[in-house]
């Protein structure tokens, strides 16, 4: 990422200052968890994509950045209602903003900071806006709809490849391609590039999230500092459990449902029997082959659109490694 | 309403289609709450509103149609979230969205269905969209910040009558000042024309929600159907609870305090000892006077505004009968 430090910085520093506007703002039980689950930290990639998007065509940081920040609010009003939604109590090592609060001022604050979002985009001055609100809005409902498909899959018994595709697609890809797409429209791209620049972020998120389920069972080092397995142990229905559902008979298929509902098996036979299960069926080179067809795609779209090679170079150079860390 | 029984068939009409369309969207658990909560039904005063607003000005009611669906969606998120803030099972004798599906679901639907809310300004084909996305940003903050306040006051035990109206305000009052505004800003009324209809559909507000908490136990005849006196039953801190808060000698405000907390005092001895402390200190009058300077100042602002007397009457005939039922 240095050669986007310069962009990183401006929107840490942006970032620190909508944190204290937000501790300062009332009513303080609506705005203080926001600027509370902002201060947790992340590494901004989405805000960062919009400022990368804008610099494909040399415009100025200055001109993208209230949309590369409302990109930002709208992630964080999403992990508070998740949070909520998912009964989390921590995130960041940090207590979740209905842990350190309650549900009702998790439900309300995330509220307001999905409406802070559209304020920032309302607030900017950008001469293409109506652009930005019908990509923004059309982004956050798929957002929610993944978010849904998501809670369905926690009792569905079948789940084929292309359902866990359409899924992290809608909950996780569309924000990463949307962020770019914004981009693209703050400096006044073509139709085209702006769809290019779409494509790309989506085939770029699907990967990710190919490659982070991936990771969870199969990182070589524990580099992400999590625990190994964290998915199966907590029943996450993951790119590796779709293949593995498919991908078995009828018997397999039955220990894995019964593995994924029980609560009296043992933490470590459980990890065991599954890990056992997908290396036999090899459903993590099923995994990497279909990553590696998303970012091919994603390349192959980027190399459509209209800037420089050395650009080019440098967003290709982020997107990779982006693929092997947490967003 | 005879005068706009037009305006609402065409709002009825088009409610009843969205519902079906809402029926029908994947995913089901994420849209049919929406069209549920869609189909409890109400007056559907504030879309009607926007068209009566755009009305003044000669305007076709289809025109603004899409906008005051909006303004009905909006509410309706509103409705879905704060019942679950609230813990409501029951709204219009039917089960809560929450109760019929589960909080998780009422969550996310909410979101989804405030998101729908922008979908729907962003599909109208007006030409002046930014005024419309400006105005409905600003009253959404101020609802949930109103929302927020008036959950706050659950724990208070201090709260001026001006700390009252500042929540009324905020939760009820903008939405109907919002929602001549758009109506307003629907006709390419002036900016000065804009601000009058916001400022009275916000004194309107204040006035309707004023007698609304009045009539809570002074209802002359049981016409609203609702049980006498449920506002203290159910802890309410109400415009006749802000007075007698601040009328009342210490000895009596800790008396109010204490029912207003206690779990254990009988319905019937807390109903009576509280409307004979408030028979005493006449904050019946008081709540009535407020309500008649409020919806005073909102016909001194209706006659400023740029339109025949004609249609200045229909309208005043309209808001006196608003303030005298439930929105």
């Amino acid at each position: 990422m240095k050669q986007y430090a310069q962009f990183s910085n401006i929107i840490d520093e942006s970032i620190q200052n909508l944190e204290k506007v937000l501790y300062l703002q009332h009513p303080t039980n609506m705005y203080a968890p926001m600027g509370y689950i902002l201060q947790l930290g992340g590494k901004r990639i989405r805000p960062l994509l919009v400022l990368i998007a804008n610099d494909l065509y040399h415009q100025e940081p200055t001109k993208a950045l209230n949309i590369a920040l409302a990109v930002e609010v709208f992630h964080n009003f999403s992990l508070i209602h998740d949070d909520v939604l998912d009964n989390a109590t921590m995130r960041r090592h940090k207590e979740t903003v209905h842990t350190k609060w309650n549900n009702n001022i998790a439900i309300l604050s995330g509220d307001g900071m999905l409406l802070k979002a559209f304020e920032m985009i309302n607030a900017s001055s950008i001469n293409n806006k109506l652009d930005i609100y019908s990509a923004f809005i059309d982004m956050s409902l798929k957002v929610c709809e993944g978010q849904q498909l998501d809670m369905d899959f926690e009792t569905l018994n079948q789940i084929s490849v292309d359902d866990y595709i359409n899924m992290i697609t809608l909950k996780t890809a569309t924000l990463i391609a949307c962020s770019l797409q914004l981009g693209g429209i703050c400096a006044n791209a073509s139709i085209q590039d702006q769809q290019l620049l779409y494509k790309f972020g989506k085939h770029i998120g699907i990967a990710f999230q190919i490659i982070d389920d991936m990771l969870d069972l199969y990182a070589q080092n524990n580099a992400l500092g999590k625990e190994i397995g964290k998915d199966i142990l907590e029943n996450k229905k993951t790119i590796l459990f779709a293949y593995a559902l498919n991908k078995s008979k009828a018997i397999e298929k039955e220990m894995l449902l019964q593995l994924y509902s029980s609560k009296n098996t043992d933490s470590t036979t459980k990890l065991n029997t599954i890990t056992n299960l997908y290396n036999n069926l090899n459903v993590k080179q099923e995994a990497v082959n279909l990553a590696t067809q998303h970012t091919n795609i994603a390349f192959e779209a980027l190399q459509l659109i209209n800037t420089s090679a050395e650009k080019k170079q440098m967003l290709i150079e982020f997107a990779q490694s982006l693929i092997k860390r947490n967003f």
